[in-house]
């Protein structure tokens, strides 16, 4: 596996760069961005956050409007941040070019439909072949992964830790899909990648997870009360309510004026990092 | 003169906005943002920094990417972001197309040469008009003004600062283009605007108004040494040699490694602010 280096820049101390690689998970190129801290050198190996983008998004987003990088060089962390689908010729697209499907709505699973399984692999990307090219190429100590995401990456951020037991120490998210099942964007999504066999959707529904006795340590999710997706596709009110009766710690912050774009991302970055950076350090 | 809208976000705790009005400046539509900390409200009236974009740049760059709105939320400063040149129906452009005159590239001059005389008057929409807008809709302190600039920016905060004395209360740069009359981008955009009587051009050159007189109490200027237009079209060691004639204080920090993009500025962008905050508060 050969990693390509589309861009390096000095920042904060560390190196944001931007990586291109050929990838088996889903049959396409795929391309990331990496921030290492200034502690990296002379064999440290550093803890890894992986951040997941929500809708339309690709890992240029986070990368520029994100503000984590003064953070994540004081707090020692590496910052990892995909694209949210893959991309390019031969990749199928939603039919009707639609934002919430399809390139750049990965939705973080593999998907068993046709004409979408053979691409569309976010799940085994994410969770195999991504953290594989982190170790062999950056200071990652990969003992210590973190997963944080945002609306559609939120969704990402809580199934894939729920659903892998310990291989996260420590899960965050804004204003994520809390429960795909009961939400537009989320029924299309799961449909269209995983079928209509609703008993397969659960496995990827954050709420759902829970309520079939997944469990998490801890989680913060951080949600502005002027989000336009809040009531219909959000839903924090159901994980909170499925955290509270399976005992969950859940500090749910309701951030007042706040909406869903990096406005809000950016001004809560450095505490979910910190938050992190806590459970990663003590282990 | 209305002011239109475009967009507003809760940031870090303050409000960031996007606007739009009909300059009589340029005779075009000019959109700008402005970022008002939470210290705002009550009748309070705050500093506010003036921020000057780098070529081929709108207000959406140092926007998205500056990385300001933390330290303005803390320091409790107004961060005014405006467009780098006139743009809409009927203005000229490079005839050529090229990034480095016409649109995007006003170089902060109000020009004397047609077809550009007409619109281009970048001069006047940063001292005169946009200042008019921000104290008629923003709860700005007129009196308490600083200006920043990166690159063409920094050119622009520097010559507007030196050829408009007590005007702004201090001023820094990222990158500044240090003596136009002296590098191909300068010489490229004063002839194009200001016609080929370069004893004209020495009062758009910050190298050249310290040269013919013109002081500042105090300048901050960040530079990376792996910018790659550091040699042929910044030259900081002109306005080093100038400040040092003239006795001006300049804090020429050589950034190692640093490059010329937004992962530099956001860097040291903080460090700014803090430098502006000092020198507006004490008066």
């Amino acid at each position: 596996m050969t990693l390509e280096t589309l861009s390096t820049s000095k920042s904060h101390g560390g190196v944001q760069g931007v990586y291109r690689h050929a990838s088996a998970a889903t049959g396409t190129d795929m391309t990331f961005s990496v921030f290492v801290p200034p502690q990296a050198g002379a064999g440290a190996k550093l803890p890894v956050v992986f951040y997941l983008s929500g809708l339309t998004c690709t890992h240029a987003n986070v990368t520029e409007k994100g503000e984590y990088r003064r953070a994540c060089a004081e707090l020692g962390l590496i910052f990892v941040a995909p694209d949210t689908s893959p991309r390019g010729e031969g990749v199928p697209d939603d039919p009707d070019g639609a934002y919430d499907f399809g390139l750049g709505a990965g939705f973080y699973v593999d998907a068993t439909v046709e004409p979408f399984a053979r691409h569309y692999r976010m799940a085994s990307y994410i969770l195999e072949e991504l953290p594989g090219i982190i170790e062999a190429n950056f200071p990652a100590d990969m003992g210590a992964q973190a997963i944080m995401g945002h609306s559609m990456g939120g969704h990402g951020a809580l199934t894939l830790a729920l659903a892998n037991p310990g291989r996260y120490r420590s899960v965050s998210a804004f204003a994520p899909i809390s429960s795909p099942i009961n939400c537009p964007w989320g029924v299309k999504a799961l449909g269209g990648y995983l079928g209509e066999d609703r008993a397969q959707w659960r496995r990827h529904d954050a709420t759902a997870l829970i309520e079939d006795g997944a469990r998490l340590d801890a989680l913060l999710v951080d949600q502005g009360d002027a989000d336009p997706f809040l009531a219909e596709q959000l839903k924090p009110e159901l994980l909170e309510k499925a955290c509270r009766a399976a005992g969950i710690p859940l500090a749910l912050r309701m951030q007042p004026g706040y909406d869903h774009s990096y406005y809000f991302i950016s001004t809560f970055m450095a505490d979910h990092l910190r938050w992190h950076a806590e459970r990663l350090r003590f282990r």
